[in-house]
């Protein structure tokens, strides 16, 4: 395979805005898209950026997202509101949601908004990082946009990779930012090993039978597995009850498959909390508690063969710093998918 | 072995209620703990009801928890409190906590309440359930009473097996309950292979070098593993920083073992989140869709050899209805150190 090409972060974002501009997004709408599309490739997660948008502009031209949408709160109490997205980009619907929360947890310590009709809105950490700036805990929960996993001992794939993801400040330490689905191995890493040509290992799906399946080329022969067998399964479904079923959003067989359908609304449905540490106690005690703590994990002895403990977002936030700096590597054949995108949208290509 | 002994419940909890009042603790609290003992052995959660009871006395007695505490309200906003538990039985500071934030969720929606200054306070389903019969849903996440997890990669025992427990209602369907330690197995199981003379399966545990320990007599040469290995190791940390490290708590160096001491207070934490289902939407509608989905996963093709699918706290709901009607099953072993308890105190014993 060839090498990625490495593009600045500024010229991304400004191809991804035009490309939601041809297609009739509104320039201020595109624009925080696009920012949030780039800041996901910056921070490392490669399968929510870029990489999304032929699929986001295929569907937007499919007529299954409004790109006009009114968002608003739909219902609310002091500590908690529903926003409807009125079936806008998920990336607009998450950041009014995540920007309604801090408020709320500003006058009352700690607040939680839902979200009905909205989209895919790239990777979980996009939105619980977004109260850190304001010295706030943030958590993000959300139905997956295509169900890969059956009950634990089904086959029924009734259930999404549903993620999770939490944020929380430290002081000079980088903020601990756990992001994760609650397979063992997310349904982009499989199509990964796919292009590649490699096997997955044991543990990652499950054929019909019960079998391993390593064979990624055999994918849709059977599902994925949940971190901790029953225990994933668990944390999927109540994720799923969470931000799905709790804000009328679509889980459980009402979730369409956003890859294979480019025309119907998804109903996607999220969940996101933000917590005031200053409600709690000292901001800089806390701070400090937290580095410390980072210190004491990573520190820690090691098993043999281990180089260096990691805290959840660490490798995510050294990614940054580098990605910022050299720019975000494009495999070739994604930018061959950009380049044809750019001819359908009449834009200029990104290089 | 013997058979297990049947104990109706009500006398298991006069039982622990005489125990308590026999170390100083007053009636009223004493008959709160026996009764949350009593309900965590009715539902099936054997490793923390009165199993815990000659511990917890010890600890009492040891000048480790203190009996007469004065649980109060350290801090607070309209969707959050911060309860300081004194150093009380943590059963007692959870109710507590648990109540405050039921009020509040009342007044806001959605309300969050941390515990410190705790102790453990027996299953983590325990308080998630007590949100249902106020048709809200109730989260609890607590730091665990002794350090069994390294970090991943890591060999030193920094984190416990902390828990997350989350309760849903639903209409006709039971609700839906996960209770989960983010390890693989609980240490309590592993204690139970080592009495039955049985080995582990791979997975549950890990040498100093890394390999697989299957012998749960050489449990103290090991450490338990996380669910979905970085990612469980993420999971419990976050619980830790939102129930201990948030709550100026113990957490990561600063967790007492529990099960070695019996003179130090151990300032647990815990934290409870309440949410309305009624400040979301209509409730009649919810719980349709509550077990509605329910219904979908039971109802999903299954495995080989897989006889029936269940629901998160579906067979723990079994056994409550079991339970209720024909008594508890304790061990005989467990039967004759309650007995030594009784004589100790000078108490009536249990049979």
């Amino acid at each position: 395979m060839t090498e990625p090409v490495r593009i600045q972060a500024a010229q991304l974002e400004s191809f991804i805005a035009r490309a939601f501009e041809a297609v009739d997004v509104p320039s201020e709408d595109a624009k925080v898209i696009s920012e949030l599309m780039t800041r996901a490739d910056v921070n490392g997660s490669e399968g929510h950026g870029v990489f999304r948008l032929p699929q986001y502009i295929r569907r937007i031209r499919g007529g299954a997202v409004n790109v006009r949408p009114q968002i608003r709160i739909e219902r609310e109490a002091p500590a908690m509101a529903l926003v409807n997205g009125d079936n806008g980009m998920g990336h607009l619907v998450m950041r009014f949601a995540a920007q309604t929360a801090i408020a709320k947890a500003k006058q009352c310590g700690v607040a939680w908004v839902g979200a009905q009709w909205s989209n895919h809105a790239g990777p979980a950490s996009l939105y619980a990082t977004m109260p850190l700036e304001h010295d706030m805990i943030g958590l993000y929960m959300a139905v997956g946009s295509a169900n890969h996993l059956p009950p634990w001992g089904g086959l029924d794939m009734l259930l999404s990779t549903n993620p999770l993801a939490v944020a929380v400040p430290a002081g000079e330490e980088p903020p601990i930012v756990l992001d994760m689905a609650t397979t063992v191995a997310a349904y982009g890493k499989v199509k990964t090993k796919a292009q590649r040509g490699e096997t997955m290992p044991v543990g990652w799906m499950m054929d019909r039978e019960g079998q391993a399946l390593t064979d990624p080329k055999r994918a849709n022969e059977g599902f994925l597995l949940p971190i901790g067998e029953y225990k994933g399964y668990g944390l999927a479904l109540i994720i799923g009850l969470l931000s799905g079923t709790l804000n009328a959003a679509a889980m459980g067989r009402d979730v369409v498959d956003f890859n294979a359908d480019d025309t119907t609304a998804t109903n996607t449905g999220h969940a996101i909390v933000a917590v005031s540490v200053e409600a709690f106690g000292d901001l800089g005690q806390f701070k400090s508690s937290v580095d410390t703590l980072a210190r004491d994990l990573r520190a820690s002895k090691r098993l043999p063969g281990v180089d260096r403990i990691w805290l959840p977002g660490e490798q995510s936030h050294l990614k940054r710093i580098e990605r910022l700096r050299d720019g975000v590597p494009l495999p070739q054949a994604l930018l061959a998918s950009l380049d044809q995108l750019a001819s359908e949208l009449a834009i200029p290509r990104l290089r």
